[in-house]
């Protein structure tokens, strides 16, 4: 070929059927998932339509060049077509034989329905006729035609769908028909006339000057206008909204760009002995080996995707007359797949009267509970070793096992029932738009999106949503699909459900029920039942599958797994979970309630009798506390972190008392009174700050009031001490927190132990109890060979690591700039979800510098990034002991940690 | 000796007159500064009375184990006691001949009248027989055994002076005697018992178990009892709350303890031909080589220091009878030391009887004018080079020389005059105790402190007054001294001040002035005089001596020095001052006042017109602002920084609105003008943020409203562009704040750029803006390899990089939790004062990750460490391009640089 850089790469076989593809499984960075499959499957000898794959690169050249193409790559485009022609023994536009071709998009990571597609790419007004000629079927021809000009505009023109739609409607009311089935191939010549019209009147001329014949614009004749600006669309839609929007949520990179699949049809509408479907090689749902999916006879691929036609179960296919063999031998590529990809693959097909074609495979989407079953099952057939099948699970799949289920001994009335697409229980307000979802999530409500069916456009309304319900559309449906990807519950399919969505309603067939706008409904994505009202939730718990192939991760981790809890419920939860200890108790938790009045009674009273019995009525409440805790946790280490919010959290809002006083004294209230509320307001105003942030919280608390330190250290000890005497083995630390500088760790732990020996030496027992600080400072981190010096152990804080490393105040930023940041790309993600590059850069100078200082030092992470599987790899890189998480998030980080480990061998 | 540690240092002659000294000069680290030029001293054969040192690291370990003496060091002591005994031919409590010590501190750096000293040790009911027979002359063996008692309980015992003072003024009242001099012999005898019984009655028997005699406390008659209280009394004195302080202003390590001196006593007050006095070996306010000094005869050396008899000065000595010798000798002495020391010295000396014994010298503290005048003198007598002229001026002092001046063009009274103590003036409200002077500071209200005299606990009100105004003490006093140290502004011996500072008053002698607490009054420390009112002040320009050392200094600096400027008065006056450009131009400085309203616009206003209006306006004045700039620069780099601050810095206070509103509420308004009032409190609460340090501001400001930069970057580029076309040579760069990602400043670079090619294509000029960023984030710091590739400088904001590297947020923790944290040495100084060393390490990788990234990047620093002499090393060391610093900080920068640079080659 003419170019250095190889842009173009075919597949399938040649004329005289020999094998000639370029590419291979490998190649998904060049030839994206799609591409590098199909070459891979040529190349293993199935049934592929020949055809050819633009690069990636190409598509990110054409992009970075503001839409222009790279020298050559239009005439190495050329030469692959006419290569193609010649294997096919046809042309493109040819009046007698005509090659048709789809262009589709495949990028590196699958992107299911992100980007565009278009079929039937060559007809025109010439080989319309070469192609009745050859199927001697009209209808068949006209009907390909208009959805050509149809789906040509609408996704590489942009031109509205609807146009086109109402022109059939206009069309079927016209002729009197029910379905488009009933229209005519005259008919539908007719309609090809009209859609050519559409297409002249809406395309702009001046945006498409090759377009314009005599002065009008024209659907293109020549196959290959049609052919460029098909391709050109593909790469465009790499760039779209809703694309965009998925890398950010699924974490892929803006710069891989996609390939360009340009392949000869086959057609599943030439007629009964003609299907098309999509299918997996297990039960992407539960792992089952069995086959699974969907078939349409007589029909195209998109058909299925999209849910408008109800299908037929996969199994049945091999029963239809005329399609036994094709059915036969796809159960034999089932098997020729899997043991060729050792994996469970995801596959689309189509019969073409009689004879099968494999369009696409790639690793199946599956549900957590099916990515569990299939990896176990895979490495007892010996497909797979322990440590693939510990990979094969995604980690924050987890989270769907661990979502809610309905609670077994709620009651509740079923009032429809639909397919279990997406596993989990989700209780919320009914919303009927995506629109809307996101506006009751950005209010703090949960809700439940119903849909008939979504589309891509749908997203961000499915992220902001519990969980989803449809009317429409099988288990393998964008929103079937979607939601087994996000982990969130879904209920697909409920044809009992007749949604208004302009009305904001659905009513149930054969009730009188009709679900409202704001109305709580309860659906079961593991057992496809939708419930009217709000049905108790409850969490399972780790058993079977999750619990081996957990099991098996801790064979392999080397970090280990601690949880955040603040309460002896959550410590035992965490437990169950396979929580190593507490790696943070946050102790402010524990002074809400009735406490806070204690607390206020200390920090506003001057009198110092008064501060101290509060004090000591806290001291009481916290042995109480930690005994509770220490309890749970038996014989596991619980870091304690002393006091850390800023005091004023715990007081009144100073300008609502502002503006109370100011109503108050226009209302003429006693001076007196009057006074009393002023006198509060000015005290609580002197502990006002401009950045609490960054004001006195955290150690600084127990430096400016070390009554406090040393009651919570006293009850600590006091409460280990008697649960030692009772026959247990309390591990209590003590964690001080915000620690900048060595001489504040070193005098809030001289305090504790001194009153550790106190507590020793007054319950006559033995007390180890070890002292160590976070960092979440970078001042601590880049000194921390000093601060270790002082530090049985460190707890990375990377929540305000982050804040302060990036100056990004949490509670300012995530509604502020942030969410444009990351639509904007400068950042790639949420610094506080996955941990930053920058900040880890600082983790990883803590825990060196913290060894220099203390060989023996323990160190951990408690922020959010302790759960997020990303940043436990980075965590397990940088060597950190363990992670600790919401407990929640403890079986997760556990399979990332095993995976981390596997990973970085 | 016995001890492997050497704890004790001879110093002086042996009976037979040959020197035993063990010590020297360069051993100040261990003897102290007295201790080891007392040995300097001896070691060159000048007269000093014999005697020994106790190390310094023994006082820090007597403190660190908790106040009690390291195994042996008593021993030593008690051996190099008895060698002094043999040495002198005398032994202390000797019926016959009885050796008399003094006990005096001395630590590795001066902390005058900080410490403790006692006198006369060695005296007792036996010895002052001895001391009587030997100098025939019982009238002053009893003056020395009262002051001995006297001194001991004050300063050993810690009893309360008056006790001993109202025991005199009892004694002269029955004796009918207006002055000390005026009570006999036998007067002083029973003043002898009538203390001891004080010091029976005052001190614990409990504390002190050892001076319990027959169950009561006596006064110690076993000199080495003395001996042993008073060593451990100077090294209690370490630890005092006002040396403390001292060392804390003046950045001394807590931990290098001090020394003690035990010397043979000799007197100054033995008669006529008998006189102590304290000189400089030149003039230390203005430098002058002269005999500089005060003296008094018959007198002991706190009497001079103490200020309480007026002194002499010392050019007469040599003209005084019996004193001529002794006098001329000094002078020779003044020679030899000058020649020795190769610097300004300052000495105490006392003649005994007309023979001159020197009792300490060490550098002379000295004002900024007399500094850089000794520094050139000495060059030029070729005494010292060129580098250590510069090394000898401590460029903070240089601060006095940019002092305020009365304006020479002001009219004024003088309503008294005094001594010129410290130069410089200052205006403020007179306040008449050292805690008025910190409450006035503390309420923002400048004032100048008038005492008496001062004394070491008048500390903190020293540092809180503008000035210092004192009736009484000559240039060596107190108040003096500490002062000229300070370079605060000082007038002293103002004797027509007559103080009541129990009415907060002084009246002026021979007028009916009265000077009442809060009147402004206006001192001036070079001329010596005092002024009723507030007197215009004026800053002097840089000429002659100071012209010369930074002209020296800045051969030999290799760091820039630029100013931060944001008005062309400012601009102007840092390039008198020698700065090389302005580092930081604050522009949000240009949008107060009238323009204030015009950004309320901006920021409230829905309309995109009126909005575009006021970014309009804006414009046009921000072209002025750049305009004036850039040619007051003319041919020096401005860096302008775009907007920074967040924008609700521009808008009410919504609290108060909150109130107004609930106020007009209650008095029953319009509802339409509440309706609009809430209406702009929504939309101002909008703006409202938790931590607005760490919120939308800095760069994230251009991000979301891109028109911000375009508009500045536009009137940059425009005020550039009319400047070239006019012949000037603008040279401005463009720096975008709160960088902590690459594509933050990618995307504002290329905002820039496309701004300023516009400009200069439609200017019709070729326009080169040099566009970088601050380094003011952890993040920024710790990934500037790639925020560099699209820098071409750095200037390192260290304020805010010092707030979020600590987390400490400057407006709150000043006023809480950091005066605590000097206090209790949590932290060594103020992190925003002098750059901590946690900080500077990022500080440092940023520079080193930043030349990766862009090999020719430029950096600097623009935060105020940038005219702080220690962060100036700082800086050097780590390789900046240059400080900026404000105007009046250019010169120390410069002088700060040189030092560095000479320092570190």
């Amino acid at each position: 070929m003419t170019e250095a850089v190889k842009r173009v790469y075919a597949f399938g076989k040649d004329a005289n059927g020999n094998n000639v593809t370029e590419g291979n499984t490998d190649m998904k960075w060049v030839l994206g998932g799609k591409g590098a499959n199909l070459a891979e499957m040529a190349n293993i000898g199935l049934p592929v339509p020949p055809g050819f794959t633009i690069t990636c690169q190409t598509c990110m050249e054409y992009a970075n060049a503001d839409n222009t193409w790279p020298a050559g790559a239009l005439d190495t485009i050329a030469e692959y077509r006419a290569d193609l022609e010649e294997r096919m023994g046809k042309r493109l536009g040819d009046a007698e034989d005509p090659l048709l071709v789809s262009v589709r998009s495949g990028a590196p990571f699958s992107m299911p329905g992100m980007m565009d597609t278009v079929l039937n790419l060559g007809l025109n007004d010439e080989s319309i006729n070469g192609l009745i000629k050859q199927t001697e079927n009209p209808r068949f021809a006209w009907d390909s035609y208009r959805r050509f000009i149809q789906m040509f505009s609408n996704v590489v023109m942009g031109l509205d769908g609807d146009l086109f739609e109402n022109a059939i409607v206009a069309m079927k009311n016209d002729r009197n028909v029910a379905s488009d089935t009933d229209l005519t191939a005259e008919d539908l010549q007719e309609l090809v006339s009209e859609f050519k019209a559409i297409f002249s009147e809406n395309v702009d001329g001046a945006a498409y000057p090759t377009l314009v014949v005599d002065g009008a614009v024209q659907f293109p004749q020549d196959p290959m206008v049609q052919l460029q600006l098909a391709i050109e669309a593909v790469f465009g839609s790499w760039n779209n909204p809703r694309a965009v929007l998925y890398r950010q949520k699924e974490k892929i990179a803006d710069d891989l760009g996609t390939a360009v699949n340009v392949q000869s049809m086959v057609f599943g509408n030439k007629g009964e002995t003609s299907a098309t479907g999509v299918a997996f090689t297990r039960n992407p749902a539960n792992g089952t080996k069995e086959f699974y999916g969907d078939y349409l006879v007589n029909a195209q691929g998109e058909d299925v995707v999209a849910g408008i036609r109800n299908t037929s179960p996969i199994a049945e296919l091999k029963e239809v007359e005329g399609l036994e063999e094709a059915g036969a031998q796809l159960e034999e590529i089932f098997e020729v797949l899997e043991n060729h990809f050792r994996d469970m693959c995801d596959i689309e097909f189509t019969i073409e009267q009689g004879k099968l074609w494999m369009l696409q495979t790639r690793a199946g989407k599956r549900t957590a509970a099916a990515a569990l079953a299939i990896a176990i099952a895979m490495e007892k057939e010996g497909l797979i070793t322990k440590e693939e099948a510990v990979m094969r699970v995604a980690p924050d799949q987890l989270d769907q096992l661990l979502h809610p289920q309905f609670d077994k001994d709620a009651s509740y009335d079923v009032v429809a029932r639909g397919l279990n697409a997406s596993p989990g229980a989700a209780v919320g307000e009914a919303v009927f738009s995506a629109a809307d979802a996101v506006a009751a999530a950005e209010a703090g409500r949960k809700c439940v999106l119903v849909r008939w069916e979504t589309n891509p456009d749908d997203l961000a309304g499915m992220i902001a949503a519990e969980g989803i319900l449809t009317s429409h559309g099988g288990k393998t449906s964008h929103a079937a699909v979607i939601a087994r990807g996000m982990g969130a519950p879904c209920v697909c399919g409920v044809e009992a459900l007749k949604i208004d969505a302009a009305k904001k309603e659905a009513a149930v067939a054969g009730t009188d029920i009709v679900i409202r706008e704001g109305d709580m409904i309860s659906i079961d994505g593991t057992t496809g039942i939708v419930v009217l009202g709000a049905v108790d939730l409850v969490m399972p718990e780790l058993t079977g599958d999750l619990d081996t192939i957990l099991e098996w991760a801790d064979e392999f981790r080397t970090l280990g797994v601690r949880a955040n809890a603040d309460n002896p419920e959550d410590a035992e939860l965490s437990r169950d979970f396979g929580a190593e200890g507490i790696g943070l108790c946050r102790t402010e938790h524990m002074f809400l309630g009735d406490r806070k009045q204690i607390i206020q009674t200390f920090i506003l009273n001057d009198d110092e009798l008064i501060r101290e019995k509060a004090v000591a009525d806290l001291y009481e409440a916290q042995v109480g506390d930690f005994y509770g805790m220490f309890k749970a946790m038996d014989g596991l280490p619980v870091i304690v972190r002393l006091l850390d919010p800023p005091l004023h959290e715990f007081l009144e809002s100073p300008r609502e008392l502002d503006v109370e006083i100011a109503k108050l004294e226009a209302a003429g209230a006693p001076s007196d009174a009057i006074a009393e509320k002023r006198a509060l307001l000015e005290k609580i105003d002197g502990f006002a700050e401009q950045n609490p942030m960054l004001g006195m919280r955290g150690c600084r608390l127990g430096i400016v009031y070390p009554i406090l330190p040393e009651m919570q250290v006293r009850a600590i000890a006091t409460a280990c001490a008697r649960l030692q005497k009772e026959g247990f083995a309390p591990k209590p630390e003590i964690m001080i927190p915000l620690v900048s500088v060595l001489p504040e760790l070193a005098k809030l732990r001289s305090v504790a132990e001194a009153v550790i020996a106190e507590v020793a030496a007054a319950e006559g027992v033995e007390l180890s109890i070890p002292v160590g600080t976070m960092i979440e400072l970078p001042r601590a981190a880049v000194t921390a060979n000093e601060i270790a010096t002082e530090a049985d152990f460190f707890s990375f804080g990377t929540n305000d690591l982050t804040q302060t490393t990036f100056g990004f105040s949490r509670d300012d930023v995530e509604g502020e700039f942030v969410p444009q940041y990351l639509n904007e790309h400068l950042l790639p993600y949420n610094p506080f979800a996955t941990i930053d590059p920058g900040v880890a850069k600082l983790v990883e100078m803590g825990v060196e510098l913290g060894h220099e200082g203390n060989p023996d030092i323990v160190c951990g992470v408690c922020g959010e990034h302790g759960g997020d599987p990303e940043s436990i790899h980075t965590f397990n890189r940088i060597g950190l002991n363990y992670v600790s998480c919401s407990p929640y998030r403890v079986p997760v980080a556990r399979l990332a940690a095993a995976q981390a480990a596997i990973k970085q061998r």
